[in-house]
């Protein structure tokens, strides 16, 4: 895999766009997204399991049913969910507003927002300044660096990738972007994640392979147990690149999904660090688990547990508070061949439980360890192969800071 | 329900102690609590479901399992959990050393702790001050207070209830003490409870009127999500009132249980309020559900949503949160058909959203609810019958503090 630039916009025929409509409208920020394929796209998409689903989830959901996209719009600063008939009204109207700027059907577009709940989306705003998004499309770093920032809420850096592979040594590329920090939970949560492709790929093989690398890697971040009503992942194949077509099975599919696993994966530890409030990104692996299911459930309920994410804002080895979420997890496995370590980001290692009891360690030396802006907890539960990698940060002043007046 | 005063030594033939014995070193409060019946009294208990059990709660379990208790010891400070075989042996002797006092058999004695996982318990301490422990024991509030202090943590009140029924015009009292701030869950986390009463009544419906009671009460509170390794709830029924018997299913039973439920319930609110850092005490109540499972389940996502719970320290209408905890929350409803309101101690009401949608409301009298220290969600899914309340509290700056150095 090589890494390239440009994002979204590193795959041939791709532009992207992003500007102030007004929906932010104290901050004056860009608001307000496009994504635009000169080709009729194969396109594959996932999205939030909340029963409670975001006006724009259910016009995507509808309209991706067909396997193709040329486009995606998206808006930041209103979520656009419950709000009603006129919620759903305004995601159709904006799929048509960019869909009319381009002669294409509104079924060729998906619709995306991120922002407060239970407001009506001011449609009036993206109505007057679609001819100024369509406008702002460009076919390059800055194209894509515009649309990333129009999706933004609380984030506080830009997610993204762009990578190269080669197949049949034609250049295939892939680039995305990613919006998250805050109800990141698995399952993905208020979190938009738009990759492009000029891969040439058919939507069985593409769907497969976007569905294997979310649940490896969105689907293990946790920031605050949150699950959004607005979370979304679309990924859509141009076929620009010229490349043969990658077939399911073929070693080109494996480096294909490889590659997209990877570059997911790189967004999701940037989300987890990116959480909100975080100081630290905490990467939790549990190893020798019954089964993979078994493993992630194990990680996630160490990641997730607010006791062990203060515990890693405190920099305190409390290695207790890990035994106690590893047990309300609900999977079997015996306490008693239960050994844990933290590890810094340079690998220097300290093991401060083992077999499910305390050993001696050096105070000093974990707190230095924990200290760091990456740490990882490393849990070994038995001797079978179960084993799965999650992604939290801690908890901070800041999380409560962020949440307790995240509308005004 | 009449109320009175003495705690867990209102009821006859209890008496209760508490004095520091070394284990809580720096701080010297209190640490070691004996809670003593005169007679052989009928027991029942319930215990974590976490798959890491301290070692007192698998020495207790033991014990309890023949239905009959004389005293109960429990130490802060310390949980004796993840020690190990030397943890276990330490809580059989903290158990003799108490039988040992009153020549009793070690099985009729109940071991409790609760502080620090991980840290061996150094028993020795224990047994140089078991005679001092034995001789503070009192049969009046002063020794119920003394005792109750020597089981709190981070516990920043007493949580503690004395009540008097009559059953057939002869009184009968019932008594007890909470302590439990941090770690709190459904499924009981980090609380010791100790219920001492002089009713007649034999094993079966002292259990049955316990589980009822615990499942209305102490499993509807959540604070963090944590579930701890040390959460017991003991009952002790010394038959020392000398009314008749309470056998299932009668008038007297359903006086007992309702009054053993409401103050159950009163405890768990207290624990509730005290949550780790908490500012203010959230009720949540789901009404119209399919049942009364389902309006639980929903309940409980909505207090224990740290979006939710950020928003409320924060005072911040925000009711998006609360339909995005329902929507994730794993239980069909219908989000067309919700309603939520905001409810004052006082009694004043707001409703902020109908039919899942925005309604216009005073942002000014919102606040002014929601800044109280007691608020009520309130919850309608539906037109069906199921109904729950759960208690939990908000997420402040002082949690994150209180855990972010904990063993320090």
């Amino acid at each position: 895999m090589k890494e390239v630039s440009g994002g979204v916009c590193a795959p041939k025929g791709f532009k992207a766009g992003g500007i102030w409509c007004g929906i932010k409208a104290s901050s004056k920020k860009r608001d307000l997204a496009l994504i635009y394929s000169e080709q009729n796209s194969t396109a594959a998409a996932m999205f939030t399991t909340n029963r409670v689903k975001a006006a724009c989830v259910q016009v995507s959901q509808e309209h991706i049913a067909g396997g193709k996209l040329h486009a995606i719009i998206a808006n930041s600063g209103n979520a656009n969910a419950c709000t009603g008939e006129a919620g759903l009204a305004a995601a159709r109207r904006m799929a048509e507003l960019a869909a009319d700027e381009f002669a294409l059907s509104p079924a060729d577009v998906a619709v995306a927002s991120t922002g407060v709940i239970g407001v009506p989306l001011p449609i009036a705003a993206i109505e007057s300044s679609i001819g100024a998004l369509a406008n702002s499309l460009r076919g390059d770093a800055a194209g894509h660096a515009a649309a990333l920032e129009a999706i933004m809420t609380t984030d506080t850096r830009v997610k993204e990738f762009s990578a190269e592979i080669e197949i049949d040594g034609i250049p295939v590329r892939l680039g995305g972007m990613v919006k998250g920090s805050g109800m990141i939970h698995p399952n993905m949560a208020t979190m938009l994640c738009f990759i492009t492709t000029d891969a040439v790929i058919d939507r069985e093989p593409l769907n497969a392979s976007l569905r294997s690398a979310v649940r490896r890697s969105f689907n293990r971040v946790t920031v605050d147990g949150d699950t959004s009503t607005n979370d979304m992942v679309i990924i859509m194949a141009n076929g620009a690149s010229g490349a043969p077509r990658i077939t399911e099975g073929s070693p080109a599919y494996e480096l294909f999904a490889r590659t997209l696993h990877e570059s997911c994966v790189k967004l999701a530890r940037a989300m987890a660090r990116d959480g909100e409030g975080a100081s630290r990104l905490v990467t939790v692996t549990v190893n020798g688990a019954a089964d993979e299911t078994g493993a992630e459930i194990l990680a996630k309920s160490v990641a997730a547990s607010s006791l062990v994410k203060a515990a890693c804002f405190g920099a305190d080895a409390n290695w207790g508070r890990i035994l106690c979420a590893l047990g309300y997890a609900g999977v079997e496995f015996d306490p008693r061949q239960t050994n844990v370590r933290f590890r810094s980001i340079s690998g220097e290692e300290i093991a401060v439980c083992a077999n499910g009891e305390s050993i001696p360690f050096s105070e000093e030396q974990a707190k230095k360890i924990l200290s760091g802006e990456e740490i990882e907890i490393l849990v070994d539960v038995g001797a079978e192969n179960g084993s799965a990698t999650v992604w939290g940060c801690d908890l901070t002043y800041d999380y409560v800071k962020i949440n307790g007046d995240y509308r005004s």
